[in-house]
């Protein structure tokens, strides 16, 4: 399996069109996963923002106070206004906003970015990432699977590794039911979420800083065969964590 | 950066020498990443175990009844057990079992397998996965980085993808602090967790069944000049996730 960065992308404009971008720079082959960051993606859609297009509800400025006064750090309200047009529920308000994004991602601050954002204050995750994939792939002149990907943090393990927010083109996972191990049983790790492990290895030549390099292609790779599935975003249902943070509330000691 | 794994590995028995398991069929190169999946280091460190090893306490009989009540499938108690001693603490008991384990990972079960275990019920997880590594590290010919990997699931997403258990010779992540984005501005999201994404990449070609390739060679890919960090597992301290499942109760509806 080969994994390269794409190199020469210039600063990417609303309007761009990201296949054209890619292909003007790479020979895209057969079997090819192509990897395009969340941040290029929102700038093409016209998704930056300043933070004077978010006049602030009395919620958000309670939730900037708290975090304020829980930081000692001053938070601007019209951010966490942000984060709440962004987002369909509040999964965490303190010590940090973690919320749900309309498309089922739950990450701090509802993915807005901050870095990266050319001329803007603040760069929203695309609407529809994996709308966004498929109309990338549609773009294309050979036809491969693409995934959109995001950088985020996790519960349980320090740091940040990339994520995939939306793909098309391929399942999201391998779904191992009803395969054997080495030793003829049916396997318990049943669905590799194999578009967030081909972001994760896309992540590792991306990076997060000022390397240019936001489209990454994945080449000799094979999904396999396996079933797939493409259920990625867990429901609130079947989170527990999810259950056990609605009913948890932040207190300092 | 080029990812492939090592063919023609045997069935890996207690003592075997994984390092020259893998360079009797490999030649590693200056700079290569070597990723290890646990299952062998378990088995080469003899951490395979039957049921019958493990004489079940109250506690895991109570934990095993309640499991069984929820499935509706009858759980072992002598199963709970043994997740009960791989463990310093349970982070949920109910639907399914999430644990610490002593060198600090948080896995379901404990990270204990019942699939690829040869002839045994269990394989527990290594006591020490990143002493392990630097076991197999010490025994190459070529000094390069070691990372023992396994594959866990994670909340808000479904499925599971490959993770770092263990590491030797690298830091665990880029820490990216005090570096600026493209526009000059400092980074925010600042830690990134590479020998998860080196895990993840890995199990892209390793995968979950009988491929029999537990072990992956990175080439060509660099750590690059950025600051380093160790830290991968979180205290429950700094892990708000953690203690919200402190005070959670499954309840069925
Ligand atoms: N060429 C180019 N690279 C960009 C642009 N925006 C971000 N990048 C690069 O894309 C990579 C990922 O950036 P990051 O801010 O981490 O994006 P995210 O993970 O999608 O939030 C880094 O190498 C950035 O330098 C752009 O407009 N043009
Ligand atoms: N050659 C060889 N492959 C093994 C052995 N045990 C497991 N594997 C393979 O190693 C890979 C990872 O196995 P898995 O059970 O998912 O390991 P884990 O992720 O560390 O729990 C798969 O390709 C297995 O077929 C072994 O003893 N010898
Ligand atoms: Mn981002
Ligand atoms: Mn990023
Ligand atoms: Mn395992
Ligand atoms: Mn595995």
């Amino acid at each position: 399996m080969n994994v390269f960065a794409v190199s020469g992308i210039p600063e990417v404009e609303p309007g761009d069109d990201i296949a054209a971008l890619v292909e003007e720079r790479v020979d895209l082959e057969p079997g090819d996963v192509l990897l395009v960051a969340s941040t290029i993606v929102s700038k093409a859609e016209g998704r930056t923002a300043t933070l004077d297009e978010f006049p602030t509800s009395p919620r958000a400025e309670e939730i900037a106070g708290r975090l304020s006064e829980i930081s000692g750090e001053e938070k601007d309200p019209r951010f966490a206004q942000a984060v709440l047009e962004e987002s369909t529920e509040l999964v965490m308000e303190a010590p940090f906003l973690l919320t749900a994004t309309r498309f089922g991602h739950i990450g701090v601050n509802a993915g807005i970015d901050r870095s990266n954002t050319g001329d803007a204050d603040l760069l929203l995750l695309p609407k529809r990432p994996s709308e966004s994939a498929a109309r990338i792939r549609a773009g294309l002149s050979l036809d491969v699977p693409v995934v959109v990907t995001d950088t985020c943090g996790r519960p349980f393990r320090h740091g940040q590794r990339g994520v995939a927010i939306g793909w098309d083109g391929t399942p999201a996972s391998r779904d191992w039911r009803g395969e054997r191990d080495r030793d003829g049983h049916e396997l318990e790790v049943t669905v590799e979420s194999v578009v967030d492990e081909l972001a994760s290895a896309a992540n590792l030549v991306s990076g997060e800083g000022d390397d240019g390099l936001p489209v990454v292609v994945v080449r000799d790779w094979e999904f396999g065969d396996h079933g797939g599935s493409d259920n990625l975003f867990r429901s609130v249902e079947g989170d527990f964590v999810r259950q056990a943070l609605r009913g948890w509330e932040f207190a300092r000691d």
